[in-house]
């Protein structure tokens, strides 16, 4: 099967998840063509997977289709946009068909799961790597950034720590499952002063947010929700979660549970308290526990 | 250096090139904000190369960083776009400082030259290779697909073939040099009736062309420009021109000197023809000259 055989396999598998709300025309021409509601902003990111590094070589192409789609709405699910379109690059040695058909169904699962549309990509030769770029829209003005975080304000996560990290220790397949925090994303506009999602672990995105607001954060590491595999020391360290971190200053009611588990304070120094004294987080150097990853 | 202070860096060798018109919030963030004006369309590609096959593994930085932005900005002219936001995604062994430095350098000369601007991207580490993805604004509907070509329009390419693949066989830096045509382009918006950019070669392009028209081709092939480095046969089969490849009724004065090079006709057959009899374009199978390659 030739280069162009395959793509029309592909764009046959991803169906109608090859088109959506706002798309004006998918893969098949030298660029898609895309609308974005006047009055809103568009969120771009774009994110990697490399075989061998982010996930094994022998993983299931389905799996590494959700997650590499998941990974990359994590990240618009931290600017609190409602995630679009998506273009996806792989690159794949001597063609396994199979693999890849079953990457396009992973890819076309996690996309009709998230309501997104995959618009067109690139297949080429190479070693085994997959790009995403995705985009989300956003009413103008109201997109969640990194930098507004102030002293005072609450810091909180979604969700508990550790969980994607103990089960890519697991081989569990739950760790291709990223699961974006679009909805909490979405009704935190107007609410959060500060969002990020985790994925390097919680310390160093902490810091990424606070380097950001030029502010330092005080957190009770008793107040961290951990999920029970892993210690406490290691669910701050540990990335892969793609839960959010986010400060607020109020919190209104949400639908989601979300975990109070410290305060934004003058400055630039992040601090972890266990029992009132603060850990050392620095034994790897200023981004924390990166040693770990 | 670690990943961050080395992104840190790139932003910086970037410069201005981060930002620009559009541009709400460039790299730092878990995603870029650019805004699309209203009335506006987005076009939206992406396209690899990797080290060993699209370029070779020791190639300068800054050329490759060309390379990478101008055959994605090729495919925004293909559709008539205004070229506006790229997200750039490297992955590369072991860091090496010198050369990522130097990919930055070569993607900001050409996103200055093509006044686009690189809001943002990914970092890892993994087998050298670089997927961006481009953006470009066109007035609603007004963009350039490959699909309008009607029998009896005209068949034009915008430029001698031949010039990446000689370039690239004698090791010319011009290889990497791509010349979106992207003021072209925009001319031809309301002009051409189907537009694709040559990447993978003449006959072969053409033939996606004339499959998404619904329509065949004869092309005159005296007519069709050549490069004095390559055969006529070799120019038809050859990719790397990203010149413009297009179909229209009648052609208004253009400020680009452009080839017309045949005849679209009914049916679905592209015909050569070399002193009036057809060439045998199909050693390899449907697609043409692809051995070639």
């Amino acid at each position: 099967m030739d280069e162009f055989a395959l793509i029309d396999r592909i764009v046959a598998i991803l169906g109608e998840r090859a088109g959506g709300e706002g798309v004006l025309l998918g893969p098949g021409d030298d660029a898609a063509l895309v609308a974005v509601p006047p009055g809103f902003d568009l969120a771009v990111t774009t994110d990697t997977l490399v075989a061998g590094r982010h996930f094994p070589p022998d993983a299931p192409g389905d799996l590494v289709g959700e997650r590499a789609l998941g990974v990359n709405l994590s990240d618009l699910a931290a600017m609190g946009a409602e995630a679009r379109y998506c273009v996806v690059a792989l690159t794949a040695p001597e063609p396994d068909v199979p693999w890849i058909e079953a990457f396009a169904r992973g890819l076309a699962d996690a996309a009709a799961r998230h309501r997104v549309a995959i618009v067109g990509g690139n297949l080429a030769r190479g070693p085994l790597c997959v790009s995403v770029a995705a985009h989300g829209i956003v009413a103008g003005g109201q997109a969640l950034t990194r930098s507004g975080a102030r002293p005072g304000d609450r810091v909180y996560v979604s969700g508990a720590l550790g969980v994607g990290h103990s089960a890519r220790l697991a081989e569990d397949p739950r760790f291709y499952r990223v699961e974006p925090r679009l909805d909490l994303g979405a009704a935190l506009r107007g609410v959060a002063s500060a969002a990020i999602d985790i994925s390097d672990g919680f310390v160093s995105d902490l810091r990424h947010l606070c380097t950001a607001s030029g502010v330092g954060a005080e957190i009770d590491l008793q107040a961290v929700p951990v999920c029970p595999e892993v210690d406490a020391r290691t669910a701050l360290a540990c990335g892969d979660d793609y839960e959010l971190l986010f400060t607020a200053a109020e919190l209104p009611p949400l639908d989601a549970t979300v975990y109070a588990v410290g305060t934004i304070v003058a400055g630039e120094r992040v601090t972890v308290l266990e029992a009132g004294r603060p850990l050392d987080l620095d034994p790897a150097g200023p981004r924390g526990f990166r040693h770990f990853e």
